[in-house]
């Protein structure tokens, strides 16, 4: 028999590098480190992922695999869709194929969702039994925790909170749908508000700071302190929006805590918070009784939360492969 | 040692009666009937509740009790505020007293939250494991089941969808707040909006129908049906705004069925129904997906739900008192 670990593997798969790392998901802490380029296509991601895996075991044996994937996973361990790595272009069956070949339970999930469970278990979501985390960064992403657990849903994919809709007949989105709050309040759908206004005739400061490229939080943070009015409506509207999903949220759900983290919220920290709990677009009960947060940057969080999630869903009594 | 027994009692405690039934939680089967007037003030509200489920012994013993309360009960059983019910002016540990007294375990839940899972377990929601319950009568209530369990929130109050704001600057709500989808779908929101109208001037052929009474379903249904262009504005209102919320509710949430019920969906029917999934403000990815469904009128949905979800919270394995 196999002798008992408390090493879960948690790999963290990005659209340009894979980073796994040891986890003990009871405490959270990481040993070892495996970096590697991502590659393209899933036959090769997947022969770099169970690389840096098959490398952790020098360590120390590990009892099963958390992955972390930027796309659509469903409750089975298929990848759907990842439209973030190159060739990635048709679903597979990651959870079945890298269990079958590193001969321990590989459970495979979204990675926003093993954000939200980093933050739940290690960072400020911790001991709060019913949170939700928001990223805010190109795109808005969640990650749902209720009675402790994180909420899949029927297919895999509760969470889309970037994809509820704020105003039924505004901003076109990047999905195609219209007036959802990842249009107002992630980073791409800000820049495509401020083109349309340059296409409009507008002259935009935004615009010029960010030298004619992609704008970035930086670029919006340095527009704001440059006082800005096109930067100062759209970081209001982007806060609006968040209050109105984030306070709905919280009366559907009975919700303790909400945190925000993703690069926006990191660039404009605390006085973004505050826009947003003192907007008068709050929605359900208001902010009263639903505190906000900002995330704790953790090192590897998708990767330690890949881990801790892997554990949870298999229970914690896991057995080492080797 | 107590015989096992696989009944439950199921009580339902309205505002002006108490129903109280035995159950087979497992199936739904419920046996005898005894039926009391509510009165006034908690102690003699629990003494009524008391004799039901003493009286329900004789027909057989039961292990547990299920009370579904009209009212806001916290995590630990604890009536919080029961509006509904005269006299009730402070918060009552219904739990602990009544499980003090009829020594078996009680469990007291919202009555909304008990239809729900009367829904879930026997109704259109059966084999559904993430799903939500509309109900649309004076008020607009909901009921949240995830990963089959029914959702309670960090206080216990989950579920609260009639106070999720649908327009932040709209229509006052009968809470206090601004624009919550009661304030457009509920029967009394509906009603307050008609006699802003007749204030301000308007004939309304909808207040005429009710007779300067209160607006029932009924008189929307009449008024439909006569081509009041106001009761068609208001319905329409009324669906767009429960299709903005149910869908955002899918999208964060990743609902497999949402089921509809309540007075008003009962009378206004499945032309209701398809108004609301044919709404161009249907929120987060619209209707694909997300199959919209008319609650079945269980018999006694209210006493069934509780014991069924006293059960489901107890465990199954619940001994006999006597």
């Amino acid at each position: 028999m196999a002798p008992k670990t408390r090493w879960v593997v948690g790999v963290d798969l990005g659209g340009t590098k894979i980073l796994a790392r040891l986890v003990d998901p009871a405490t959270g802490r990481a040993e070892g480190r495996v970096k590697a380029k991502t590659p393209a296509g899933p036959e090769a991601v997947l022969d770099a992922v169970a690389d840096a895996v098959t490398e952790l075991d020098a360590l120390a044996p590990s009892g099963a695999v958390g992955l972390g994937v930027p796309g659509l996973v469903d409750r089975r361990g298929v990848v759907e869709r990842c439209p973030n790595i190159v060739g990635w272009d048709r679903p597979v069956e990651v959870e079945r194929i890298l269990t079958e070949r590193l001969g321990r339970p590989v459970v495979a999930a979204n990675d926003v969702n093993c954000g939200a469970v980093a933050e739940h278990r290690l960072g400020s979501g911790r001991g709060i039994e019913n949170f939700l985390a928001v990223f805010v960064g190109t795109g808005v992403g969640g990650g749902l925790i209720i009675d402790d657990r994180l909420v899949l849903g029927g297919r895999g994919v509760a969470g889309e909170i970037g994809h509820v809709t704020v105003v039924p007949d505004g901003r076109p989105c990047g999905c195609g749908g219209t007036g959802h709050l990842e249009a107002y309040a992630g980073r791409a759908g800000m820049a495509a508000e401020v083109q349309r206004r340059v296409e409009a005739g507008h002259a935009e400061l935004l615009a010029e700071v960010a030298g004619g490229g992609p704008i970035k939080s930086r670029h919006l943070a340095a527009a704001l302190d440059a006082g800005d009015p096109t930067a100062a409506r759209l970081v209001g509207e982007a806060a609006d929006a968040l209050a109105l999903v984030i306070g709905n949220a919280g009366a559907l759900l009975d919700l303790e805590r909400v945190v925000l983290g993703g690069g926006v919220v990191d660039r404009l920290g605390s006085p973004f918070l505050e826009a947003i709990a003192g907007s008068e677009q709050f929605g359900g009960f208001g902010p009263v009784g639903l505190p906000l947060m900002q995330a704790q940057r953790l090192d590897d969080a998708g990767a330690v939360g890949a881990a801790v999630l892997a554990a949870e869903r298999l229970g914690s009594f896991v057995e080492a492969s080797s």
